[in-house]
């Protein structure tokens, strides 16, 4: 493969390791916040992990405020509500705690605290981003609470718009999070089944990056290795919840899969973008049923790179094959539904799942072109459970 | 491995492409620079990659001055004497043009350049780094024309004291450059010798970095795909100097390989750097004789790293062995020396080395812990050209 010209960039200062929830004082200091706006959602704002760490705060004597008005799927209206929250206060940062979705509002909050121009504005079209005045841009430092959505390490944050019933990438360099807390003892009270659908949300990141077309070995470099580690300790993260070196190991992978796909998505989020705006399904159990599918539509472009990756594996008879019986077998042992009418998914939207997941932001660095009918296919053999269709 | 605390750190913007030296323009104007100091060495200063890119900076009507007076391994009075003519010149930021020598002149002139305590001062010891003033230091453009240090991607230089004949650390953090220009067209003319040393070199930062103990699995899935990369590419980069495919394959794997040495280098550099201060020895050239020598040295530390190594490398026999064979082939095909003699080394300063490579900052984060008589030890089979001695 011939190099094309690229420009990379890598991402931020992480703070990795047991316990380290409590440097989220030095982290405040560090980036001057003495007025927080903790963001977190709906489901997280009751549990020990958020007590226990606005209780830190507390006893540094640090003044902030909860924000948590923050659904599944956050929307814009959520944001929005909480730039005026953290203006009311007079916030001077975020703190950023979560999964993907109070991630994902927390920073778009920090980026849209400080604008002039509307949210959507700033959707991930052509050079939208420039328009942004990065003066008013909040520091932020993101604490992951899941392994999946690896939404610390990115640039960018997937906002629902409601009126249009579209996910939408809003983006800009700014959003990459100053600091990144990733300590593993926070994630080991998530229940079985979100540590699978977020596991192998992870994997889809890194499998969908490696596959993109494009040049960018280091990208592809960490994409290999998450992967790799999330076979190994996806498996032992859902059986034994206490396991801090698969917790570890698993939140390490999973901000190196969100670090591989700046090189780029696919199909299968292409596709899992719009089960999440029509029917709400949770991201990373959208990916991990779509996932063989994206597979076996793209096969004839990836076989080159699933041979190498059945290898790294230890899979027999390397290629597109192995991987994808590999992940059905995964899916298995996970107990992740096979197809989609399993989560109660119909055919209504077919025609329209096609064509707005021809339209997301993934689908231009699927591993191979792919048009509207292709996904409706794809979106078909996933909703039937029907991988020889494709 | 149960992961420790660490902090993380990944780079910087990175140009790739086939003729985008002539992106310098923006590059200096993204940066404000309107009055670079165009930083190469003795040897490069004359040939035709500087006189092209020197005439794309008068074409655009950029005043710069040159300073060429670096030598192989850099001095501290080459740097002084850069930090002295960039200020009596009014410079406003450093292009770091040429190989690692120069590379890492450069970053240090542009470092040094609004500091008030002395140079080594700054050795990477401690927090010694702290102590510098940051809006001291110039803003700086990095263009490799190797594939080998990656010096490019790093916040450290190696820089010889003369007056203690050791090479030492500068490190600073700014001393990362703020834009690279990888242009692939730029290393086409390395001749085949310094193109294998300079490779090899890339290779034991990637393999160095893979075997350091600590946990950074981006790191090493980063190391990993640069080894499998320069596998497949140097031999070709080699035998044909014009397979652009080739050297942007090798240009990119070298940063790669630098970027994971982040994790820390080993034995084979720190007995490396020694031969450099007191033989004036090509660094690349040390490293390669020495890698081998230096594998098995540690090979009780890092069999289960070399069985996953080879796996990938697609060798028989997957272990330490394998990978120590497949350096040995590969030295022979690039026709490498097997000995330090074979270069003119004698064992006049064994004792010297042992003690000094001990001292060296490579030695902590060595895959097992070494001794000065180890490190002689080390030095000592590979003058001798015996691997059966260690």
């Amino acid at each position: 493969m011939i190099p094309q010209n690229t420009n990379w960039n890598f991402p931020t200062a992480i703070w990795f390791g047991n316990g380290r929830i409590k440097e989220i004082i030095d982290a405040c200091k560090q980036l001057n916040i003495q007025n927080p706006l903790f963001v977190t959602d709906e489901g997280l704002v009751n549990l020990a992990i958020v007590k226990t760490t606005t209780e830190i705060l507390k006893s540094a004597g640090i003044n902030f405020n909860i924000y948590s008005n923050v659904q599944g799927n956050p929307t814009g209206n959520n944001v929005t509500e909480g730039v005026s929250f953290y203006n009311k206060n007079g916030h001077d940062g975020v703190i950023a705690f979560g999964g993907g979705s109070a991630m994902d509002a927390a920073k778009t909050i920090a980026f849209m605290s400080g604008q002039t121009l509307p949210l959507w504005d700033f959707e991930d079209i052509g050079a939208n981003w420039k328009q942004a005045d990065v003066n008013g841009i909040a520091p932020i430092i993101a604490i992951p609470t899941t392994a999946g959505t690896g939404s610390e390490v990115g640039r960018a944050a997937v906002i629902l718009d409601e009126e249009q019933r579209s996910k939408k990438i809003i983006f800009h360099p700014g959003m990459l999070p100053d600091i990144i807390i990733s300590d593993p003892e926070l994630t080991v009270g998530l229940p079985p089944h979100i540590t699978a659908w977020t596991g192998i949300d992870a994997m889809v990141h890194a499998m969908e990056a490696y596959c993109a077309p494009g040049y960018h070995p280091m990208a592809e470099g960490i994409a290999i290795e998450a992967i790799r580690i999330i076979a190994k300790y996806l498996p032992i993260a859902v059986a034994d919840g206490q396991n801090l070196e698969a917790r570890g190991n698993m939140l390490t992978a999973s901000s190196m899969a969100a670090v591989s796909f700046q090189k780029g998505l696919g199909s299968i989020h292409s596709v899992a973008h719009q089960l999440g705006a029509i029917y709400n399904i949770q991201h990373g159990l959208a990916n991990s049923i779509l996932l063989p599918y994206g597979l076996k539509q793209n096969a004839s472009a990836i076989e080159e790179k699933m041979v190498h990756l059945s290898t790294v594996l230890g899979l027999d008879n390397p290629g597109t094959d192995a991987i994808i019986n590999y992940t059905l077998d995964l899916r298995k042992q996970l107990n992740i539904p096979h197809s989609l009418r399993e989560i109660d998914i119909d055919d209504k939207y077919e025609v329209e799942i096609g064509l707005a997941a021809f339209n997301d932001p993934s689908t231009p660095s699927n591993a191979k072109p792919v048009n509207a009918k292709d996904l409706q296919d794809l979106f078909r053999a996933a909703l039937d459970g029907k991988l020889e269709n494709l």
